[in-house]
């Protein structure tokens, strides 16, 4: 990065006034100009959603000190949309940083995080961006050590650009920070959710149901990003767009022999 | 796949009364049993949102002559878990189908695609699964040519197992039949989209944003889908849920000497 000032955009998905953002925002205005355009609601597992059937509006908030701060009604990634053709006007982000998330998006909840998407959506224009989050559900979190850990990758982030991807997906453990071990850059550990759906009736009587579940981890080998934040580790995965499994285009190459 | 009739899961994003679910129903049915569980309205670019915040409601419809059909409330995704869970209480599912979309999901529209993300979804569970779209957005494309090539592709699939992957993302261009030169397997194309919101103001005098964008495609070498379908190519790309960007690991390994 240049020696001006970075222009850094915080967003998030569980909405402008969670704790998390908070956090992200105190971090991040040491490092530059910090503008946060962040959802008006929680938008929780959104994933890439972009909204597309209904208007969305954007409304400046006093939220932080002196900070240029808007709540907009859409997605996590309708807010890096907005933010940057209408609310930056074109202007060049150095940076984007998405989270503090209230939760882990480790594993494979990154493809349900609205945290992580909207720091992907950003990586996309080749905007170095980094996705957040803390082992921790409760709107009572300590964010203490988060935001240490959070510091200190800035820095380093800014000092050394990153290399081969733009985006970085921090897990932080749920532990005092003189418990933290350090940082392990490692992979995405395969896993998946097994759904409990509660079942009830409305007012009306008519039938519903309500998502819950249980995440299931069958792959803590050493090197994934579930093995690092069991061990206290802090997990960095870089990650991409490109869903494309490369070793299954040769082994399913005699799709091509159909004759259409 | 066994000797027993496969039971196959149909889905989309453009809701239950698209043309294009129709045509894969049609063709479907021809396979298996064939139970469909589609959103009850347009979910187009929902990405992997899943609803938490809110009951989700399934209604049995008499869609399809003679088959078990639901619309949902929900997402996509939320589609694929009530399915699983719900309607078909367990019932190990052969094979996911999922579209056919009205338009493309080639390159990294897939990052954004409810379609290709509920066949994802089926796909965490090790369920072989297929994405169609086509590119072609309106309600009264000719869905004669996608619905051969879906016939093909899902006999070659129930014949000859996919390996290394369970997602397939098939793009269809928006062609005659006589004009398809034949199917290739490929990687997504990089590419992005660059918005251009509409501005208005609403009957209260509050102003919206409504997106619309146009798609920007550099990367166009062979051996990308969008090479394939520029050259009347059916494109399949295997796909995954892996989001790391590997090189990346070793690459930005100094981060890993952070003290923190």
């Amino acid at each position: 990065m240049s020696n001006k000032r970075p222009l850094i955009l915080v967003t998030n998905d569980d909405g402008m006034f969670a704790p998390g953002i908070k956090s992200l925002v105190d971090v991040a205005r040491a490092f530059g100009e910090v503008v946060v355009v962040a959802p008006n609601s929680p938008q929780s597992a959104k994933g890439h959603a972009v909204t597309l059937e209904d208007p969305i509006r954007i409304n400046r908030v006093d939220a932080f000190d002196g900070l240029e701060a808007y709540e907009c009604s859409g997605t996590p990634v309708d807010c890096v949309k907005l933010a940057k053709y209408k609310v930056l006007n074109g202007r060049t982000i150095d940076l984007c940083l998405s989270g503090v998330n209230h939760g882990s998006n480790a594993s494979v909840n990154i493809i349900y995080s609205g945290t992580i998407s909207a720091a992907m959506e950003a990586s996309l224009d080749n905007i170095p961006s980094i996705g957040f989050s803390l082992l921790n559900y409760s709107f009572d979190a300590d964010f203490g050590p988060a935001k240490v850990v959070a510091r200190k990758i800035i820095a380093s982030v800014i000092e050394n650009p990153l290399r081969d991807t733009q985006l970085l997906n921090v897990n932080i453990p749920n532990v005092p920070l003189d418990q933290l071990k350090g940082i392990k850059v490692c992979r995405q550990a395969d896993g998946r959710w097994v759904e409990e759906f509660q079942e009830g009736e409305d007012p009306r009587g008519q039938k519903y149901y309500w998502l819950t579940g249980r995440f299931i981890i069958e792959d803590v080998k050493v090197g994934t990003d579930i093995h690092a934040l069991d061990n206290n580790y802090v997990s960095v995965v870089p990650s991409g767009h490109d869903l494309t499994t490369y070793p299954a285009i040769e082994s399913n190459s005699s799709l091509e022999k159909i004759r259409l």
